[in-house]
C-alpha cells in the first residue's frame, strides 16, 4: 500500500484544487442562485441549531478545562440568540447588491473598440481566524455572494463549533444547487495548516486574517500570498481650538468608551493648546472610567499620570488613553504621521479650512471630521457587512466587504480591429 | 572613525526614508505643480542631450565589448530621435488627467455622515528594470504625476545612460520646485540592490518589475513587497466556426506578426473544427514567415510540423505559433484555462452569444472579441502611457497607468455623530 501524503501542505493544495473548480463555477452563477444558496445555508444553520449548540458546548467545556480567559470563552460561546444572529447575518449578505458583473467604466476608442471594465471575483480566499465561530458563517457568506471560493481555518478552540456550522452551511448550499466546495474548512487544527495556507501562492489568491495582533503579525510576516488586514488601530482624535466643547466631549467619549476593545476605538487624544476646555475633556474621560496618561503639560494641568514614550505607540484596546497637548493641526498631523497606524483618525473642529487640511493630510484608511472613530465599520459604511478592515495601501483600504473581494477584467468588443 | 554601513539594505532604507518624505510632499502637490515639474524635466532632458547620448555611447561600447546580443544593444542604444521621444513621453504624461483627489464614490448615511472615497497616491514605488533607458524617464514621470515617489533600479548595462537621464530629470524637477527625492536612482549596480528592494517591506509600497521573464520571476519569487507584473503572455486567439474568414485572417496575422516580441502577441491559435478555412488561416501565417506547430489533426490537414506538449505552454515571443483544432468555444475555453497566463485572449466570431460566452468565461486580464491581442497596451486603452501590464488578481489588472498607481482613502464629514 502506497504512503498517503497527509501533510498540511498537501491537504491545502488538494483543497485549493477543489476551491479553484468551485470558484470557476461560482464566478458564473447568477445573483439569484447565490442568494438562494445563502438563504438555504441560513435555513440549514437554523435547522441544525441543536447540533451546533451541542458542538459549541463541547468547545466551551474544553476551553474552560484548558483555562481560557473569560473574554475568550465569551467570544467562543454560542446561545440560541447568537446562533439566530449568525443565520440572520447570512441572510443579510444575501440581500446585498451583487458586485460581480458591475461595469466600472466603459470607453469607445477612436478605432471603434469598445472597452469595458467589469468586476469579477478574485477566486480563492483564505480566511484565518480565532475563537469567534460566527466568522465561519460570515466569511463564507461574503465569499459566496462575491463569487469566491473560501478556505476557512478557524481556531482550534472552536473546532467543533466551526465544523458543525460549516457542515450546516454547505448542506444548505448543496440543497440550493451550489457546490459544497465553495466553502471548505481546513481539517487540521495545528499551526502548520496556517503555514501551508500562507505559503499557498497560486493556490489561494488572498488571505484575510481575523483575530488578535499575534495572528495578524504572523500572517503578514510569513505570507507568500497577498494579505488584506490591519495590524494596529492606533487611532487619534484631534480636538482643534475651534471645536465646539460639547461636541468634542461627546465624540471623544464615544470614540474611546463606547466599546474599548474594537479596532476603531480611539487610543490617543490630541488637544490643541488653544482649546479652552482640555481639563473638562480629560475629566469626562476619567469620570467615564478611563485611565488617561498625559504628556507633561497636560498631566500638570489636569493631575493625570504622565505617559511614557511607549504609550504613544500603544493600542490599549481597553479603558486607557494617552493624551497630549499640541500646537494646532499641523502638530497633530505630525504626531499622527509618527505614531499612527493608518487606520482611523478624526478631527473635531468648527473651522472648515482646518478640518479639510486634516482630512487631506492624514494618511489613514479612514479620516473623519466631527464624527467618532467608532464608525470604522463596514456596516456603518453601508456595506451591510465586512470581511475586515485593511490598512495596507494596495487593492482595498478601510472596511472591506463584497466589492473588496472582487477584481476586474477588461472586455473589448471590436469589429475586426487590428493594430496594424 | 566609525564604520559606515554601505550595504544595499542600508542604502535602500536610507533612500526609502527620503522617498517617504518626498511622497508626503508629492501627495499634497496640486496638479499644476506636478505638470510644471514634468515639463521642466522634459526640457532638462532635451537640454542635456549631449551628455545623455555620450553616457549612452559608453554603455553601448561596454555592452559591445561584453558581447551583448544585437537585440539587447538595440534596446540600450539612444539617438537624438529616441531621446526626443523620451522627452515627448514625459510631456505626454504631464498632459494626462491627475488621478489624485478624484472621488470614486460618495454616500450620505442615514445618520447624516457624508462618506466619500478619494484617490490618493500609493506612496513609494520601486521600479526594477533592464536595458531600456527610456523606462527611467517613463516610470519617473508616471510616479510623479500620480503623486508617488520612485526608487529606480535599472540594469547595470545601462547605468551611465540611466544616471545621465536621471540627473537631468531631477534637475528639471528641482527647477520647477519639486523635490529631487521624488525620483531616486539606486546607486549600486549589483544584484544585491534588487534583493534589498524586494525585502523592503514598509519602505517600498509596491514593486513594478519591467524586463524579461528571469527578472519578473525572481521578483515574484522573492518579494516581501506587493508586486504588479505579468510573468507570461501566453495569449490565444480562438477562431469560432461563425467567424468571418477574412476578419479571422486579418486578426490572427496582426495578433502574431505585427510585433512578435511584445507581451500581447498571440502564441497559440485555436481553430473551431467547423471553421471552413483552417488551412487558409495557417497558410497565411506561414506565408507571413511564421513557423506554425500544430496538433496532430491540424498538422495532418495542413502539412505543418507537429507541436510537442511543451508548445502549448510556451511564450515564443518570436515568429512561431502553436495551433490546434478544437470543438467549439467550450473546448477553446478549457484549453485557455489550462494553458493560458491570464494576460490577453481573443475570440473571432460572428455569433454574439458565443462571443459573450467567451468574454464572460475566460479568466484573463483582457478578453477581446473581434480584435487583435496586440491591443494589450495602456496607450491603446486610452491611458496615455503604462507602467506595465498586470496579470495578478489584486489591486489592478491589465494595463496599469496613473490610476493603478493610486489607492484611496475614506473621508467622512459629520456634524458631531457618535455611534452611541
Amino acid at each position: 500500500m502506497a504512503d498517503i501524503d497527509t501533510s498540511p501542505a498537501r491537504i491545502v493544495t488538494a483543497m485549493g484544487e477543489r476551491a479553484r473548480a468551485a470558484a470557476d463555477a461560482l464566478a458564473g452563477l447568477p445573483t439569484a442562485a447565490k442568494r438562494a444558496g445563502l438563504h438555504a445555508a441560513a435555513a440549514a444553520i437554523r435547522a441544525a441549531a441543536e447540533q451546533i449548540l451541542a458542538a459549541n458546548a463541547e468547545d466551551v467545556a474544553r476551553g474552560e478545562a484548558a483555562g481560557l480567559s473569560p473574554a475568550l470563552l465569551d467570544r467562543l460561546r454560542l446561545d440560541p440568540a447568537r446562533l439566530g444572529a449568525i443565520a440572520d447575518a447570512v441572510e443579510a449578505v444575501a440581500g446585498l447588491d451583487d458586485p460581480v458583473g458591475a461595469v466600472i467604466d466603459s470607453r469607445t476608442r477612436p478605432n471603434g473598440l469598445v472597452l469595458t471594465r467589469v468586476r469579477v471575483p478574485i477566486g480563492v480566499i483564505g480566511i484565518i481566524y480565532e475563537s469567534r465561530p460566527n466568522v465561519t458563517a460570515d466569511a463564507a457568506a461574503l465569499c459566496v455572494m462575491s463569487g469566491n471560493a473560501a478556505i476557512l481555518r478557524g481556531g482550534s478552540e472552536a473546532l467543533a463549533s466551526n465544523r458543525a456550522l460549516h457542515a450546516a452551511f454547505v448542506a444548505g448550499l448543496a440543497d440550493a444547487g451550489v457546490t459544497m466546495d465553495a466553502v471548505q474548512l481546513v481539517p487540521v487544527a495545528d499551526r502548520e495548516a496556517v503555514g501551508a495556507m500562507l505559503a499557498a501562492s497560486g493556490v489561494i489568491d488572498l488571505i484575510v486574517p481575523r483575530g488578535g495582533k499575534g495572528l495578524v503579525a504572523r500572517v503578514q510576516a510569513e505570507a507568500r500570498v497577498p494579505v488584506l488586514a490591519h495590524l494596529d488601530g492606533i487611532n487619534h482624535v484631534y480636538v482643534d481650538g475651534s471645536a465646539e466643547p460639547d461636541m468634542a466631549r461627546r465624540i471623544v467619549l464615544d470614540a474611546k468608551m463606547r466599546r474599548t476593545g474594537v479596532c476603531g476605538a480611539m487610543e490617543t487624544l490630541l488637544i490643541d493648546r488653544t482649546f479652552p476646555d482640555a481639563e473638562g475633556l480629560v475629566g469626562a474621560l476619567v469620570a467615564a472610567g478611563c485611565e488617561v496618561r498625559g504628556d507633561a503639560a497636560l498631566a500638570a494641568a489636569t493631575g493625570i499620570a504622565v505617559a511614557d514614550a511607549a504609550d504613544w505607540d500603544t493600542e490599549y484596546l481597553d479603558a486607557i488613553a494617552s493624551a497630549a497637548l499640541v500646537d494646532g493641526v499641523d502638530a497633530a498631523m505630525a504626531h499622527i504621521a509618527r505614531h499612527g497606524s493608518h487606520h482611523t483618525d478624526a478631527i473635531v473642529a468648527a473651522d472648515e479650512a482646518v478640518a479639510e487640511r486634516f482630512l487631506a493630510g492624514v494618511d489613514s484608511a479612514i479620516v473623519l471630521w466631527n464624527a467618532s472613530t467608532q464608525f470604522a465599520d463596514g456596516g456603518e459604511f453601508g456595506m451591510g457587512a465586512e470581511i475586515g478592515i485593511a490598512t495596507g495601501r494596495l487593492h482595498a483600504r478601510g472596511p472591506v466587504a463584497l466589492e473588496g473581494l472582487t477584481t476586474y477584467k477588461w472586455i473589448g468588443r471590436g469589429a475586426g480591429q487590428v493594430r496594424g
